[in-house]
């Protein structure tokens, strides 16, 4: 089974409505070219930096979250809504929601490994700070199979994508921002590696890079096969990334090298 | 604390005691250049393919074993033997036996996941015909710390470096024969992508490519840093390949991409 999945690689703004409006023109024209499944980037309606997190959270029924459901069902794709920062019982969370092309609720993940890095003479970021981490992998249903949803940092460890894979996942999303640098260094190779290892699809959304602006975004949005080939890529700027999945390789991949069914769970 | 590994490309031979002498040769030019450890590759006494790992088998006190031993207490390094077919109790295994610097066995690793695979239009191997998997991850104890060791195919297996990292290894040594259809796709990638994610060195040594051979190995013994970056890279052809291990440097980035404290262990 092949569908199009449409990462939109846009950049957000300090104004939240402006960030919509930028959301909603790329998810548009995102469905005028025939995308299934629409994928915003991470904190899309938010800057990257602890002290907006909570200014910017909303609650699950906030106006982020209607916006979403009702782009979804108005143009009626799968919408994988990059993250938002998400208010819950006073704590903060890094959350993406996901809907399905009747704009209902398909499920949300939150992040689950919150990103505190201190790089001598590179990025320092202590996102515990100000948010609260997830407790949950995260695999939601759709007509073209089961997706697994993380988000960024979460990449990191290969125990969470092998989680999904087993679950059931044939392909990864990941909305993400990583930075100037840990992007040139770890970016296609994390997202190669995940989608070789457990032979999924693995599409990560970054925001586009802006300059002067509080995090400098690597961009370089990608689509990795599950032979770890780049299917399609961006550069740093604003890109509408489009690319076909298909299913069928998907299982001629597990059938020609089968990893998953040589794992020896008894060893690890 | 630094120390010096050196990777023996070498060419095997149809002849045992050809592929001796070969080994012999690489291993007394790594000790004069100074290494402390010295890796020969898989299945180094013996052509790749099923039909000859029964009639070349060993078992653990024959002579490869002896020829290893000597050589390290000689030379006065640890010898990472590659492997070699074991015999023992009427099974073969794919094993590496390795040898601290006084010839003082410190450990074998059987291969834990055997070679089935068939590419479309590329490789076809089925060692599981003639070859019985081993039990257990292993990890080595050496004046430079510890060291995990683990044969080619076991590398695709993201949970076993990760079991050797949490046991304390901080560098993998993985004696390793890719071939033609996996190498130029998967080699570097999954090698690097093991070295990031759980911050060691990754050092894998393979046979040198002989065209027209009953296998023809990919090459490009390499090694890996804790950051995912290349420091040595051979190519196909026969080549002593040496690299600088820092253990502090494998602290560093622990200390500035805290990974392996940031797992989430109860959420896999």
């Amino acid at each position: 089974m092949k569908f199009t999945v449409a990462l939109c690689q846009m950049a957000g703004s300090e104004d939240k409505s402006t960030s919509m409006k930028t959301a909603e023109e790329f998810a548009v024209r995102a469905a005028d070219q025939g995308a299934d499944v629409v994928v915003l980037p991470e904190m899309w309606n938010c800057p990257y930096a602890n002290e907006y997190f909570r200014p910017y959270a909303e609650p699950a029924d906030g106006e982020s979250v209607h916006f979403m459901n009702g782009l979804a069902r108005r143009l009626g794709v799968y919408l994988i809504g990059g993250s938002i920062p998400e208010l819950d019982d006073g704590r903060v969370y890094n959350s993406c929601f996901s809907f399905d092309r009747h704009g209902d609720f398909l499920g949300k993940h939150r992040k689950a490994h919150l990103f505190d890095i201190d790089v001598e003479g590179g990025m320092r970021f202590k996102e515990s700070d100000t948010l609260t981490a997830g407790d949950t992998a995260t695999v939601i249903e759709t007509e073209f199979g089961k997706i697994g949803v993380a988000i960024c940092y979460d990449v990191r460890f290969p125990e969470l994508s092998r989680k999904m894979a087993l679950e059931g996942a044939r392909m990864i999303i990941l909305p993400a921002a990583f930075n100037m640098t840990t992007g040139p260094a770890h970016w296609a190779l994390t997202l190669r590696a995940r989608a070789l290892d457990n032979q999924v699809y693995f599409a990560a959304c970054s925001p586009a890079r802006v300059p002067g602006s509080v995090y400098e975004a690597y961009g370089h949005s990608l689509v990795a096969d599950p032979w770890g080939k780049i299917i399609a890529e961006a550069d740093a700027q604003e890109q509408l990334l489009m690319a076909e999945i298909d299913t069928d390789y998907v299982e001629s991949i597990r059938r020609q090298l089968p990893l998953l069914a040589h794992r020896r769970e008894e060893l690890y």
